[in-house]
């Protein structure tokens, strides 16, 4: 006997037909003689409906009502969905935060999930029952509701099974597992079996959009057992583990692409120490994420600096970069929002050589000129024209060959890129 | 400074523009100095929206899901009243029964409260905070929600207001005051000042959807004064307070009426003791109420029994009323759906003569036929013909001269009616 938990994204319960077909799988995964506890989000749409609702009185809502007000569709989708598995003859009970209790601190809109009471849970399923758990929401200590910032119930979903110590712990969304691309733009992308959290955590970061990065990091520091799966059809998903040998043979897993990035240039900075500094305080304090930073090779004195921010900072990001431009004395701002991110991740790469020289003649190949560069451990991006991002995804896809399986470049101990 | 407990029905948050209304209205309240809390509904059909889900389903959902999904309405409106009054620049803050708590025993659906814990209450309203509290739920020692049946959220304001010790229980509506009589088909009917707890449970129970029955008896017990006012318009309700020795000067408050009752005659029963027992006892352990009974006076050993249910019980009162027929070799069932019960409630009638000639003169004059009458110390009602409800409902209002003020009969001590 095995504890899952699983966890039902908004589309999987976008209306009652959905809702029945998911009541009749948790069923059978219950006797088929597992545990099941399963945590839902709000019903496709609701959720947004509800947010509009709050903008209309005020466009800067009061947090904690703004929270109190947007849980409200977990707790509708949970109670339908224990009220579906009754009309299917099973047994079930609805919790939400405060029932269970999910205790969180931190702000609202974000809050953290700071423990959870597994004992009423634990004695429900004892008793038979399927446990239906309001995904996105905690309360502090106060009884104030908090939700848990985008993707929330994939972290309730894992802080549940941490928490239980469950076997595995299910995220059922509206795609079938991780591919190597989008199989959108990517036609021959391949899912894949296993990936380690390391490169989901990349990939989610660099716009891969399957997992919130938050719920696999907690994953990973609670070595919870993921897999990615469709609620829609029964077929084997895609298993997030701990990163094993076998997994570090294959250099390159997957390519992500990211079209919400935008290129800032300030021009003519002099090139002096510490002027770097007073352009990416400023960001910083902010709250700015700075992504890409390339400062250009100096030319008498002076030099170029670009970097690149998401687009809905770039506003207040233009802002500060103007003001450091006027103290530097340095030229005008040039902004570029037709620019995008395409990367290669892999945990391979750590001991693989060669990767970088592949993916800029892939590139190459194809035409498209490299606009910035950055490197982590197991990632490499490069900033493009935002026009050439479908090409140039399939164009890596092609060259690291991950339609076929395992990249073929061979592993090398320290090698460098 | 006064203490005041408002309740608002789900049509006077209907949309947000209302909402926005009531939310002035009460910053409004508090601006003249009084403290404010404000028990909300769901928006308008919102709770049958839940409904209609929870049914699909299943047409049995177990009650405990069914309190905890149709409770969230709300939650959601609780919380735009809260943002809404943000929104002016007011202090507010929503609470849901397991924030309060409110706390309730018995079954699901029709919950009772308990008791209500008053400190965080008051703690936010030395803050300076309008509190919102939502109506309609509670949670057991447990944490499970419980509804508190029909008109729950009227019922959540008055034990609050009685929790709370408020000065004042208003209940907005969407009409405007207790009348006479139901202004739609009585034109002349006169807005009531004031009114007893007494006659308006009496008015209720006859027909009249003003207030249920089960606040106004909680208010009667905590002796909490009560409003009734509309949230659209700006003008004085009615109050609905402990008769005085003023009102009882009025012999008739008011005309009511009702079209759910159906009439079951059986015919031909054996006129000896313990038959009536044998025909009720059933209806009674079937939890079907009788309202009015008439036996005709025996021919030969026979005679016919007629009682009155409500119309959803007819089809299980049929079954029980010829199960009985066969068993007391009695005759024939016939079956009446077009009757209404028109009823004059009044405190004064309890030292008043004449009120029944009056009723029978009138209906007389109008040539309707008096098929069944019932009393009690402060109503007197008659069956008769459902197409003439309305007819008998202004006569009887002209009658008594209730368009004028106070009835012209001169009470009388213990005289009979």
């Amino acid at each position: 006997m095995a504890l899952i938990v699983q966890k039902y994204g908004g589309t999987s319960v976008g209306n009652l037909e959905r809702i029945k077909n998911v009541a009749a799988k948790v069923l059978k995964r219950q006797q088929a003689g597992d545990q099941v506890v399963v945590v839902v989000s709000a019903m496709a749409g609701e959720t947004n409906k509800l947010i509009k609702l709050a903008l209309e009185l005020n466009e800067l809502p009061d947090l904690r009502e703004y929270d109190a007000l947007i849980s409200t569709g977990e707790n509708v989708s949970c109670a339908l969905m224990a009220i579906a598995i009754h009309s299917l003859g099973g047994k079930a009970r609805s919790l939400c935060a405060y029932q269970v209790p999910i205790v969180t601190h931190g702000v609202y809109k974000d809050g953290r999930i700071k423990s959870i009471e597994t004992r009423l849970i634990q004695k429900l399923l004892k008793q038979g029952n399927v446990v239906i758990v309001a995904g996105f929401q905690g309360v502090d200590e106060e009884g104030n509701i908090h939700t848990l910032g985008r993707g929330g119930s994939d972290t309730t979903a894992v802080a549940l099974a941490a928490a239980l110590k469950a076997d595995l712990c299910e995220i059922y969304t509206d795609v079938d597992g991780i591919y190597t691309a989008d199989p959108n733009i990517c036609p021959n992308a391949r899912k894949l079996e296993k990936i380690s959290y390391d490169e989901v955590m990349e990939l989610a970061s660099l716009g891969a959009k399957v997992l919130m990065i938050r719920s696999v990091e907690l994953a990973k520091n609670y070595n919870v057992k993921l897999a990615v799966l469709s609620s829609m059809v029964d077929l084997p998903g895609t298993l997030v583990i701990k990163g094993d040998k076998e997994m570090e043979k294959t250099v390159v897993s997957g390519v992500a692409y990211d079209k919400n990035e935008c290129k800032v240039t300030v021009s003519r900075v002099p090139d002096q120490p510490g002027v770097a500094a007073t352009l990416f305080k400023g960001l910083g304090e902010s709250h700015i994420v700075v992504d890409m930073i390339v400062q250009n090779v100096s030319d008498q004195g002076y030099t170029d600096l670009t970097f690149t921010v998401r687009k809905e900072d770039l506003p207040r990001a233009r802002k500060l970069a103007e003001e450091a431009s006027r103290k530097l004395l340095a030229g005008e701002i040039r902004i570029d929002p037709n620019v995008a991110k395409v990367s290669v991740v892999g945990v391979g790469m750590r001991s693989a050589a060669g990767v970088a020289a592949k993916m800029f003649a892939a590139l190459g190949r194809a035409g498209i000129n490299i606009q910035a560069i950055s490197t982590s451990e197991i990632k490499l991006s490069c900033l493009i024209d935002a026009k050439y991002t479908e090409l140039a995804v399939r164009e890596l896809h092609g060259a690291f060959e991950l339609a076929k399986g395992p990249s073929a470049l061979k592993p090398r101990k320290r090698a460098r890129r």
